[in-house]
């Protein structure tokens, strides 16, 4: 069978997180919380599953969910979006990725990709047909716009970028929205995908989402994920949010794709928004970041600025000079900590030596990963 | 934007469910079951939200639930496949068939479809650039596989089935199965993808998995679906059986399109499996097939042969010569019965005067439908 993407293997997620189950490692490679969620969000699965909500959801997501999700956008960024035609429920944040790019990619077009970038980006573009074109951010993981601006080609369909940025750290600032919005004012057949699945986790910077920003949402595509925000990536239930002439073409792709998406799972999320409080989450990951860096001061990595997101990057220089897939591979099969190596987020698996930590763990496991990290 | 299918809208599911909702209807249009399911089902699924089962699950599967089902194909078609590497589990049976697709048909391919076809097929080739030929079914929906091997060029990369056959309600015998294997064995570059997601609902025909036939399941894509096996649509769980060779590449495609699917979902499915009896499935849904046929009788409605699935197509001459879509409209807000007109799942919408109703109902909804329907 030709494969149409050759030079693409098994992501670097499954990868890490299968070599730490096989040595036993502490994983703190994939990222996913390791602690238990809200009481209060199992005890609403209890009570759907007890109801009646096997049978198909409507193809755009559960009625409530829709609606919930609605009110959370307006609360949070001022945006009064219509839940019937502006949201779309997917299956994970991925799903949404996946379906905005084919709703955008024609075969030829260029889509734009801010390395180290989430690895699904690429290879999405691809499999639309068109033409990744990475740019590099600088080496603190911020953006300078005008390499951006200079990549755009009469074929430069979409900008993808992500805030807070997995696995840079990085939160844009002021200057950098408005980068953006000057970018796609100047180059109007440009579309945005804004992947935002780290909204509530962001730390001393305020984080500023696409939803907020009237001149460009209009032709912005925004994602978020649910599995992030309450600690449940395994239910894979995300969600986009664009302008109703952008989401009929989304959700004509989107009924082809999985019709609809995992009725329980949507129900419970839908029953427990009104509840749920989301401005602690910034504070809850601030003090895993904070314990994480505190108890990694003894060690020889070198750990840069972390703003957002439940990963931190770390130069390991001082220690090693091999690859950093060798760096990641021997840190798990002989120090029993599981990284994520950043060339996985880089074209052609570019290296500059970093591997990128996820803090979204329990104390103990925290305190355990870094007493065998502080050794090395 | 630019659309991908200009000449497709909303799927008819959703168009058929959203009229009845509004006009009160008694929904017999899109396929979901509408009694409770199998008690021990829920109660493994409360088991599952009290375990810690909230966070991705492996890309592949669940791995208990990929043993599962390896172990009943191999009961059910004495196909031994390596779960870890021949199975993927899928958002709903849609996306094994959309990733199945994906990962054979490239720009410029044709994939063969047989009409009536379900609705996600041809416009699924068509996204991955490719052009579906459609061969229409003899008016029993029994299929000249003469015509379907005539249309059969360089550039066909794929032959779609769906066995049990929806809506047809029909389900292929020996011949038809020995005639696939002969047009698989004079076209040694055609893939199959074989939809059998009501491989266990048929009646006094026996179904024949591609599972079970050595010569072309080597080249075949086989999906099927727990919604359909155990009344639970809304789940979302379905699986692909592909030979190694082909998994690799769907797999690196599904990890792009929604890297894992619903973790709670899929923990409790494998769970259940060790204990649920599929070999009733088909005798439980053949009495609810008689039962309606029998209500039916008084009607002015011709039924169709139904040995499989859990629709029943009807021709609607003696009482109108509309077309199938105004007679569904009329039916749905007249007559308060909402079906689906089998032009859906046609060419260009070709009409044949025949409507498809769901059996798939607990028999107070089937007297009442039936007699709405014995009244026109
Ligand atoms: C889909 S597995 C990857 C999870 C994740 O977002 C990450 O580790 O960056
Ligand atoms: C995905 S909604 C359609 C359900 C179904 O399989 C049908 O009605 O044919």
């Amino acid at each position: 069978i030709k494969s149409k993407l050759p030079h693409i293997g098994t992501s670097v997620f499954s990868v890490m997180s299968k070599m730490a189950a096989q040595y036993n490692a502490i994983n703190l490679s994939q990222g996913f919380p390791n602690f238990p969620v809200a009481p209060e969000l199992i005890e609403n699965y209890q009570q759907v599953i007890k109801g009646d909500y096997n049978q198909y959801m409507p193809m755009p997501g559960a009625p409530r969910l829709l609606t919930e999700i609605g009110q959370k956008v307006e609360k949070h960024y001022g945006r009064k979006v219509n839940p019937e035609t502006e949201i779309l429920v997917t299956a994970g944040a991925t799903q949404a990725i996946f379906t905005a790019i084919q709703a955008v990619i024609h075969p030829g077009d260029e889509a734009i990709v801010l390395d180290p970038s989430y690895d699904c980006y690429a290879p999405t573009v691809e499999l639309a047909g068109g033409k990744p074109i990475h740019i590099n951010m600088e080496p603190d993981f911020s953006v300078d716009w005008n390499k951006v601006e200079d990549a755009i080609s009469k074929d430069t369909k979409l900008l993808i970028v992500n805030n807070p940025h997995n696995p840079g750290g990085t939160v844009f600032s002021e200057k950098d929205i408005q980068a953006i919005e000057q970018i796609m004012e100047r180059h109007p057949h440009l579309y945005l995908l804004s992947d935002e699945v780290y909204e509530f986790i962001h730390f001393e910077e305020k984080h500023i989402s696409i939803n907020s920003r009237k001149a460009i949402r209009e032709r912005a595509f925004i994602t978020s994920s649910f599995g992030k925000t309450f600690h449940v990536t395994g239910w894979k239930i995300g969600y986009l949010v664009a302008p109703k002439a952008l989401m009929d073409e989304v959700k004509k792709i989107h009924q082809y794709i999985v019709f609809s998406v995992n009725s329980t799972s949507q129900q419970t999320l839908a029953n427990y928004l009104p509840q749920a409080d989301l401005s602690d989450l910034g504070s809850f990951y601030q003090k895993k970041r904070d314990f994480f860096r505190e108890l990694m001061k003894n060690s020889r990595f070198e750990l840069l600025d972390c703003q957002g997101t439940y990963f931190q990057v770390a130069r390991y220089s001082e220690i090693s000079d091999k690859s950093d897939v060798d760096f990641a591979t021997e840190l798990t099969q002989k120090h029993g900590v599981a990284v994520i190596p950043v060339s996985g987020f880089n074209k052609d698996k570019h290296d500059d030596h970093l591997i990128r930590f996820c803090f979204a763990k329990d104390e103990d496991t925290i305190i355990k990963a870094t007493e065998k990290l502080c050794k090395i």
